[in-house]
């Protein structure tokens, strides 16, 4: 029966009105409206269409991704998108290698790059090729033998006063460049990050802009080896892209290729610094951690979605009489796995909003030579990047989400964990500036910011939480409370045990563990704050506040139960305290229930865009997945191949041994 | 340079001897040297090899399986095998498609279930027909709309008494048999799971033995609809079996192929029930879960393995006057991913060598009629079978395990939390029995197995921990009454929560997350003591008991510092007893660092079996893992099929939008 909602009882159920919470997710009428036309533009053009997708080969899927590629690079020249719409476009069609090929998302850090460390006079040269896809770049910096550690580089560039060249090198199998995506097969350009090496000196890490390809036959030009890294895990995934390794043999570039914002070689070979202060570079990673951010509460939102509506249409277990079993979404295990990441991804998505003004404040203040917000700037969006790429990755690690549809995103989703800065590696930033926020306290020195609630730290040292009744815990100032209290004290307990250390360093190494439990409390700290702001604002439509609330509440006090040994450890809330927390929470899964197919539909995601059975709009799972099943190349002939060859031979034996 | 091995340092620094681990490891000597001999066969045999299987398009890969099965059954005859042996061959060769075709193995259940429910004549007819090959059996259980409730079940086997036959149908789409690993191509005969009916009603689910393909030409039978259903997640992984679907259209086969062991129907048609107690059918689910713990130790140690060798050779920042980098394992917080799960391979492989014996003096039992310890088996290898696989599964969700080998093996390993039941359905039938023993304390029934600690629970539900010094943590006895205490109090906290409920099936439901969490911290006490155990058992060996006894300390106090939430919580511990124990925690990481390698090394895993460039034995990773690029399909040509169709006409366009 086509056509039928097999879902529209769940949706009858809602108490909120669907469409005004669209506008809330999107953040603007305008953004939803951009957001909904461009998406269901990509649904509905067959050029678009993901299927058969996960069963081509390779090259196969390669080619494929090329082709879609120049299809959407035609689609956004003959709509005359503007860039909005372009950006717009590029999600909706929901390749990961297209970011590269025809845009500048987290991925596609050439043009950031050249933005921010290039001069004016290098981006005016540059971006405008790169914009009109006269020439694709690619950002290189990692290395085979070195990730997260950008001064470990090996691969160098020494100036050559002769020419007026740069040499860029690669000494050791180690120095390769390893990773890079669109490097492989795609790039004509790439900024390239290798030790300067000047008048004998070695100055440290620097970008290059280096030309990779022919522009006309795009053949590697010379002493450049680049290539494929090979498969990658999942079916389509990020095996669509062309990760690549690159080697230089001695390859030169001129002197005005070398990103000079910050620093310059002259054509003597001098090197300059100029007095624009090295933590302008920061500017451009609080950009890029903000957009991971984002995307982390996109990927959250897609799963859930998915798991949302097939616990919906799966029935398991209490049938009476013959009747129906119970939908699997009335379970309170269920509701306890699903529920929290459903709030997650809505938590994410507004401190993700947060953290866009917050890049806009910054590079304001940067502009006005303003820098005094930028080191909690840093170490916020490094910890919010690390704390929600990390929950949203280990949604997917669960059993119970790998289910059509759903590994498919967590094989593109899971690296997040890693570029841009290991997560353990980015908390343990955030606990240096939480351990450097609680030396300074006393000096006069006010934290500001994300950090305030230090400011308060006696307060938040002796504080007990006044939760009588399960009820109480509703109160933004209960919760917010209990986790000012809770990270202040980890912070200040691990900074009394680092004093026992003689060498800082060797009890920051020794603590790490702890420091990183530390970070995490902070950062969940501002993801729930962030949410108890956003509440506060005027939130019009029907039911949309009380919704946002049950969420809010949700994700807090979910938190609060997992981690209820810091909160109780600290000695913040009793263990009565912690069950009535718990029992809270459990009566806002119940609230939560009747709109939980309606909260996921606010996201306004395509078919198209899920591709997932599991997770159709209708809830018309069954004869679909039946459908899908036939369609492998496996089922194209009833009896397999191989059968005469290999299965045969073997039932049909007629040599016995005596031992089997 | 070919030969050398870049862990010998480490290999050097080992405290204990590698070769008495390794048969610690493998249960005895004789199982070291059966597994020893046959894996290193199969490692040199390149009918074996592993080569190039990722990038195999489905039906290549599918065909090259059943090859490789061919050839494996005939290595097993020719070598004149033993069933040990050839065991042992099954598990080297490293396919989980041969699991089923050449082998009983967990997902091979149809000589297990003709075993457990067959009859001794029915038995007599087919095992030998399976054994030697002559016919290939799946185990055709779950439906499409139905999975872990076996209840449920939709397809029908109605009784004609005029033909003495059954009658094999599939009413709805949803009763269509689904995802049966080995149905979809390979299986001519099947145990199929069906409501029974004669005269007119309803007696529940029983197992049929149904033929379904020709013996001669494999094609499906009359009434049978059969194929694959399509491709899974990974590049290898289980598409190289193939899973299947499966609907009868009034299929008729003799009354005798009903398995009758329990119940019968005589040619009247009249429904027996034989004397043997259903209870028995629980032996082969104690069986198979048994089995499934042991898999659950090697797929954790197979990653740790790959994950601890590749932390030895990358080194990430430290780097100090342009030294090498320090090693990623020397890392704290690396220490802390790593270190536990190492721990935890050793605790689930000792805990499911104690499940071997269980299984053993089970089977005994109900040979003799005696059905007591049942219920306590039963939920014990319920709840360890769903510990063991959920810690394994979320070990491959962490990011920094998604490289090289390990996402293959997470791939193949994560649907063992949802076969053989739902993990979160299983600990709830283990809470439901930890329910059961409460409310009967004071009975005078008495607890016994691994829940006898329950008979003391007036002393747990008072008792505190003495533990004034990190290294009081050490003592077994402080560990032990800690895990006592904490599963004791939260079963009892359950128990009194469930008592405010008029209705006890619907508090049962309302609480269900809480029971889980009590469900697991009683599995987590199991493993827990039957590491314990192992320590008090004579271990002969130069380091070996030391060794171990740190494992076994990191293992407990990990989960204590997870936890401590539940142990501060319950009031067991202080919270400067949780210090303590992290301290103490951070002292067993010390000690076990330079042992870390080779104690991976007495998996005595052969680099064919891991497949893993980063888990290579000689620590050589970059070179091989710079080797393995260029093999990729996409490194065929310098330049991408492709190009000129979709790159050149774009970055040679001279069409310019204005808006762009």
């Amino acid at each position: 029966m086509e056509g039928v909602d097999y879902l529209a009882d769940e949706r009858n159920k809602a108490e909120f009105d669907v469409d005004e919470m669209k506008i809330v997710w999107a953040g603007s009428r305008h953004s939803f409206d951009v957001s909904d036309r461009i998406s269901k533009l990509v649904a509905n053009d067959p050029g678009f269409s993901k299927e058969g997708r996960t069963m081509l080969p390779r090259k196969e899927l390669f080619k494929n991704t090329l082709k879609k590629a120049a299809y959407a690079w035609k689609r956004i020249i003959d709509h005359r998108l503007s860039e909005e719409e372009a950006t717009q476009l590029r999600r909706w069609v929901d390749e990961p290698a297209l970011q590269i090929f025809i845009g500048y998302q987290p991925l596609g850090m050439f043009i950031p790059a050249i933005k921010g460390q290039g001069t004016d006079k290098q981006q005016k040269k540059w971006l405008p090729l790169a914009h009109k896809m006269q020439i694709i770049g690619c950002y290189a910096q990692t290395e085979l033998g070195h990730g997260s550690n950008v001064q470990g580089l090996e691969t160098t560039a020494t100036f050559d006063p002769q020419t007026d060249e740069f040499v860029i090198h690669s000494p050791t199998l180690t120095s390769s460049k390893w990773w890079p995506g669109g490097l492989g097969k795609v790039s004509t350009h790439a900024v390239v990050y290798a030790r300067l090496i000047t008048d004998g000196k070695d100055y440290g890490i620097n970008g290059f802009i280096v030309q990779l390809r022919s522009l006309e036959d795009h053949k590697p030009l010379p002493g450049i080896t680049v290539g494929d890294i090979g498969m990658k895990f999942g079916n389509g995934a990020y095996n669509t892209m062309d990760n690549g390794v690159l080697r230089f043999d001695h390859v030169r570039i001129p002197r005005d290729q070398m990103l000079m914002r910050v620093s310059q070689v002259t054509k003597e070979g001098k090197y300059v610094q100029s007095d624009i202060p090295r933590q302008l570079l920061y500017g451009t990673m609080v950009y890029v951690r903000q957009t991971i951010v984002a995307d982390a509460s996109i990927a959250m939102s897609r799963a859930v979605c998915i798991a949302t509506r097939y616990s919906a249409v799966r029935r398991q277990f209490g049938s009476q009489n013959g009747g129906k079993e119970t939908q699997v979404i009335d379970y309170k295990t269920q509701q306890n796995r699903l529920f929290p990441l459903l709030a997650s991804a809505y938590a994410f998505r507004f401190v993700g909003e947060w953290l866009k003004w917050l890049y806009t404040d910054v590079t304001q203040r940067l502009q006005a030579n303003d820098f005094s917000t930028l080191p909690e700037a840093h170490a916020c969006t490094a910890g919010l990047k690390s704390l929600t790429t990390t929950a949203t990755a280990l949604c997917g690690g669960h059993g119970y989400l790998c289910s059509s549809g759903l590994p498919e995103l967590f094989a593109v989703y899971v690296p997040a964990c890693t570029y841009e800065g290991d997560n353990v590696v980015l908390q343990l930033q955030v606990a240096r500036f939480l351990m450097k926020t609680v030396s300074q306290l006393g000096s006069g020195k006010k934290p500001v910011g994300t950090i305030a609630y230090m400011g308060r730290i006696e307060h938040l040292m002796q504080c007990h939480s006044d939760v009588k009744q399960a009820k109480d815990w509703l109160k933004p100032s209960a919760i917010l409370e209990a986790f000012e209290a809770r990270a202040a004290r980890m912070s200040v307990a691990c900074a009394q045990n680092l004093i026992k250390f003689d060498n800082p360093e060797e009890g920051f190494a020794e603590l790490a563990a702890d420091l990183v439990e530390a970070a995490v409390a902070h950062c969940q700290l501002i993801v729930v704050s962030k949410f108890i702001e956003k509440l506060q604002q005027n939130i019009p439509g029907k039911g949309i506040k009380q919704q946002l609330e049950v969420l809010c509440g949700i994700y807090s006090l979910f938190l609060l139960h997992k981690h209820h040994g810091d909160f109780l450890g600290t000695g913040y809330i009793t263990s009565k305290q912690a069950s009535l927390a718990n029992e809270q929470l459990r009566a806002l899964y119940s609230q939560l229930r009747p709109n939980a197919i309606s909260l996921v539909d606010a996201f306004n995601y395509t078919d198209h865009y899920l591709d997932s059975i599991l997770g159709r709009y209708d809830g018309n799972v069954y004869p679909k997945l039946y459908e899908a099943a036939w369609k492998d190349p496996l089922n194209e002939s009833d009896v397999a191949d191989g059968f005469h060859d290999y299965i045969r031979p073997i039932i049909k034996q007629q040599v016995r041994t005596a031992r089997l």
